[in-house]
């Protein structure tokens, strides 16, 4: 593979066979792939590209679903609640819901798998008190007037979320709704492994089975009107049926309640601290997923083909941070790109032989229409994701979508071509390397390594005002200098001593949510084990409402060590005095105002904390003292190439190390700095969009001044 | 008394008597008092003027206090919070606090009435496992490393914490710290009925001794530099001692704890939902203060003087709007007036025979000095306090400080003479009726009517950034034509019936706050009787973090009454579609964008709720039906005219009353209209600075147009 081919990409269809040959050899594609909605073109079989197919283990065979009815993917779902004013409520189940996609399971014994919960009292209703009235769709509860109930119940899903949504947003008319069915479930078992088989021999050009995906789609429902009803990428309520949870019952040694995966209509989603039980059957999940998912993969070795996965739809259960993953045996995988942190939601998995990331735009007309700019949506797409490259990288990148539409606009071509060979230029510089990190940083939340990169994230990429404020600490972690590490409070339980290894914890988002860990906190072996951490020299930043919950005295469990505390109003009758700003070597590089974010919350500075940033009786930015540590408290931190730069200083001040500043170090922080020691390179990269001047320190402390073009890159010998 | 006369205090000092004698009679003053720093002229005991004397009931005895150490006034104080980092931590008790201020007592056994609490467990420590050292001034305890430790501590008041206040901020130089004896303890119980009688004898022109106040001082604390470091102006930690501690126990039944009063250092301010045992410990103070209180003014009687409290300083325990005060026997109250709720905390007062509110400014150097506006600050004062007196009117006004530095701002002169004659003529017009309202309104939290006018108050009208958008609620309503009432959840537990009697329910504040509630919205019985209301007919208001509480699937726990929930990230993955606002009977005199305030909370709405104002991703008003009931939602609502007159227009139509509009209704919504039928008289009152031009409504819904000068009252007849 010479540096001008290979590691990327491209869509094709059969309209467009010699325009992907001629694009394959301009971007030095070495793989071809089809997509949901194209063809692969047989003509491209043989012309010396890896080809690509997708595979849907799940769909696109309704033959089968209709013929198993009882295999058809289930999810459990609430209805809204409703308040009794009699003594009767009568519950119309699909009130809400896109009716063609789910239909309640009655199939199975529905006094077991289906809850009714008097929300008023937090409990459950005996099922002598309920029954269902099938025609009208319709729960019938002998109610307490003025108590809220809602309806937990198994539905199948009748339209495949993924396919409905694509469906949905292209306009495809007049097709046919595809089924989901389970292969957990024994019979679509056994006729999986034989359908993938026979997949396989009727595509003998096929060189990677690119699985999309496995079992069990993430949380997505539509409302009546087919919009967009809930959604959690993370979510694992469609992994569930009736023989799957006897399983469970069994493995977990205790009675399911559809309560576990309800979770009052909160889906345990990442924002809630998840319980024993939830843990417990992810935990299941896990290993079944794994179970079977290995069969495919070994059917696909078998035949002589690779095994891929697509870390999206139906991905639940995989779980590519955790231990079970490797024991897949999968060859690759890909997933989409939107930002730093998802491209490092690929990058960082480890036990595949290499990662892919499709790169953003996708070849769809809602950007490669008159008047629209591509260019403009990939710059933005690769500089962002660059960064988190450069500290850890895919080993391929890709496109998807329709190739015709790309080639209307020239100039997108041209761009694209110029990042398959920047990509294939630091992939040959950085490969095998672990890039120099000046710090190790553990974001420490109450689900550890599993969410790692994912953190805040609902739905992929997607921004939240909500949540940007602490989203972009994640983001800009991404592509720094630092060994980053996520942590669980059960992984302090188990071994405090895993701090020992750590320069800096950091704790970001909103109070009593998992984010910041809630009641853990009021877990004296928690909250000493981190008091001990930082006493003894260790670095902390809290962002938002870091250790907030509401106990013994204080808002912020951690308070005397951020020497800032919330005012909730229990303590609006103490004097603060503490407000007047400090110039600091963390705000150093801070032109005018920081951007904090949202930064709803009151926080106050106790006596003797440094304030450095505030306005309105509300601290921004504090740093203090605690022992031999240091901490440093920020409100809110959306990424920006500024405030990356603040975080990257108060992780070198608060682990004391200010001195360090000047180590492989841009003096303007719209370029950055990134060394591989090992190989004997390093890089200077713009990020931004215009030119940029700075002074570039190397290792040794020695600098230089450089004038670098838009979005720069450029390579050096140490 | 004719109506140029009377209804008027005036302060004097021996050095104005001639003016005090002219001034009398341009303000139509029929009574004198002196001050905390004058002194009465006795040339003025016979002049025709009912004298009042400042009495001090606890302070001014130095020699008393000296002599009887272990009967000067205690209060519990916790130090801050400590972590330990080895076995052993030391805490010094006055860290943070004013030494001359403060003494610890170690006369008690300190085993029994001081406590060390492991705040990281929640427990307290053994008092084998901690001591003190007296020299040190320090508290050692045996503690678990990285623990957080604080010390609850008895301390004696060796200065009296207004004495304190006033020395400081007037600059006193060389006076003597005022101590403060309990007049509880026996000893000085017996002493001051005798220090009583002797200071009547001793003054026998005195016709109103004004109690200055009885016994306990609200919560106030200074620290190192004699700054304020603690405030709540309805706090009780300066209500105790061992002596009155254990007369407690024996009628609780159950053995005191420090933290009763300590309440993990919050010290029960009135934002903490109360406990069982503090709301015991109330109630038992309330009794006790009553008797001792009661033989005071029974002595006063005696010797032929009215006996008049004062509603400030020492009033702790005397809780005004509870029934033991009645008992008391006082003739009349006399309190500062800092805005329209301050005036109704006097105003509404029941039990005595008068009620009399000291307006502002006092006549103190800090405005009456050159360049000072003192006409400026009476303005804002007696407009503000206005409104509330034409609703429930106090029955006479006065003035306090210095009148020597009154007398050189001839102006002020003139405008305190125009408000005498003005307050004579509405006291005239009004006396004795209850004024036209149009709705009975029920202020909801966890206080009732003990905090009635007082929510959202920490230090009487101080403003809070943290509290205005719900403090001006409560001061919208001290104006506005309500029957205003203030209940609690318990007494709703005790007696769900006395919603019948009521038109709306107002929930306003943060949160798992006692203005909110907290978990008493989790208490099926509240949460079913607050909803059975609605649903039958009645009206909901809710601001701000309206039944704030994370159970059960929702944060606002009458969600779906008010049809709005709130965002704290546990409800992101559901999308909300429902942000367009619309014009409504309640925005319909809002000009331009509405104040709500701070509003820092993600509200947003549930299907088929109207909006009437959101940005942000924030909904800031909201409808809503509940059955036949109405709820509205209002993220804050700082105090203005027109925010008043949006409250005004949310009650109407929460309670299906948009009709009733146009009744004594001015068009203009800085001026209002009040009806006093049983009088055959109603007002209009220009509460502004400027003329307004508006149209009036009479009862029967005619109407007229009519422009009026700034501040403007007229009075016509019915």
């Amino acid at each position: 593979m010479d540096s001008k081919t290979g590691r990327v990409t491209i869509p094709t269809d059969i309209d467009v066979i010699q325009d992907t040959l001629e694009l394959s050899k301009r971007w030095g594609a070495d793989a071809v792939r089809d997509c949901d909605g194209t063809d692969f073109p047989v003509e491209l079989k043989d012309v010396g590209l890896k080809v690509y197919s997708t595979y849907y283990t799940t769909r696109k065979d309704n033959e089968w679903a209709k013929a198993n009815p009882d295999e058809i993917q289930q999810l459990y779902v609430m209805t809204p609640f409703y308040t009794a004013s009699e003594e009767t409520l009568r519950i119309r189940l699909m009130k809400g819901l896109y009716p063609d996609m789910l239909t309640p399971n009655t199939r199975d014994d529905i006094r077991r798998w289906w809850e009714v919960m008097d929300r008023t009292e937090g409990e459950a209703v005996s099922p002598d008190e309920w029954h269902y009235e099938e025609e009208a769709g319709e729960v019938v509860i002998n109610s307490v007037p003025f108590h809220d109930y809602t309806v937990s119940f198994l539905a199948y899903i009748m339209w495949d979320p993924v396919h409905m949504y694509n469906a949905v947003v292209n306009d495809w008319k007049d097709v046919e709704h595809q089924i989901t069915f389970d292969v957990r479930q024994p019979k679509t078992h056994e006729y999986t492994m034989k359908r993938l088989r026979r997949f396989i021999e009727e595509h003998p050009y096929v060189n990677v089975l690119r699985f999309t995906t496995f079992f069990h789609q993430f949380t997505l429902l539509f409302d009546e009107l087919a919009r967009e009803k809930y959604v959690d990428w993370y979510g694992y309520s469609a992994s569930v049926s009736p023989y799957i949870l006897e399983q469970f019952e069994k493995e977990a040694g205790y009675a399911f309640r559809p309560e576990f995966i309800i979770d009052q209509g909160y889906y345990n989603n990442q924002y809630r601290i998840p319980s024993k039980e939830y843990r417990d059957f992810q935990a299941f999940q896990r290993r079944e997923v794994t179970k079977i998912a290995k069969e495919m993969v070994d059917i696909c070795h078998e035949c002589g083909k690779e095994a891929m996965m697509f870390l999206g739809d139906h991905w639940i259960g995989t779980e590519p941070f955790m231990e079970e993953f490797k024991e897949i045996g999968l060859d690759a995988v890909v997933g989409s790109v939107g930002n730093g942190s998802t491209l490092r939601l690929i990058s960082d998995i480890e036990g595949v032989k290499y990662t892919e990331g499709r790169l953003l735009p996708y070849f769809f007309p809602d950007t490669f229409h008159e008047g629209g700019d591509p260019v403009k949506e990939a710059k933005v797409n690769w500089v962002t994701a660059r960064r988190a490259i450069l500290r850890k990288p895919i080993d391929r990148i890709g496109y998807g979508g329709y190739l015709k539409l790309a080639l209307d606009f020239p100039e997108f071509v041209e761009y694209v071509e110029s990042v398959c060979a920047e990509f294939r230029e630091l992939y040959e510089n950085i490969k095998g390397t672990t890039p120099y990190c000046v710090k190790k940083v553990a974001v420490l939340n109450c689900w550890g390594k599993m969410r790692a990169w994912g953190n805040h994230m609902v739905h992929h990429a997607i921004y939240f005002k909500e949540n940007y404020s602490y989203a972009g600490i994640t983001e800009a972690l991404s592509g720094a200098p630092f060994d980053v590490r996520f942590i669980s409070f059960e992984d302090i339980l188990a071994d405090r001593d895993l701090l020992k290894d750590i320069d800096v914890i950091i704790n970001v988002g909103d109070a009593d949510t998992a984010h910041t860990g809630g009641a853990y906190w009021s877990n004296p072996v928690i909250a000493s084990a981190v008091k001990e951490f930082v006493y003894n020299g260790g670095g902390i930043i809290g962002v938002g409402e870091p250790s907030g919950h509401q106990a013994n005295g204080r808002f912020l469990q951690l308070a005397n060590v951020f020497g800032v505390e919330e005012e909730t109003g229990f303590t609006l009758g103490y004097d603060k005095y503490n407000w007047e700003t400090h110039p600091h070597f963390i705000t150093e590089d801070a032109k005018g105002k920081i951007d904090f974010g949202e930064s709803n919350q009151y926080i106050y500075a106790l006596e003797n904390t440094e304030v450095l940033a505030a306005e309105d009786r509300k601290v921004h930015l504090a740093v203090n003292g605690f022992g031999k540590g240091r901490s440093v408290y920020i409100s809110g931190l959306p990424y920006s190439f500024e405030n990356s730069r603040l975080l990257y200083r108060a992780i070198l001040w608060c682990t004391g190390d200010e001195e360090s500043i000047h180590k492989w170090f841009s003096s303007n922080y719209n370029v950055e700095v990134h060394a591989y020691v090992e190989n004997g390179k390093y890089c200077v990269v713009n990020n931004t969009y215009e030119p940029q001047s700075t002074t570039v320190y190397k290792g040794d402390g020695t600098s230089f001044d450089l004038d670098m073009e838009a979005n720069q890159i450029i390579w050096y010998e140490i």
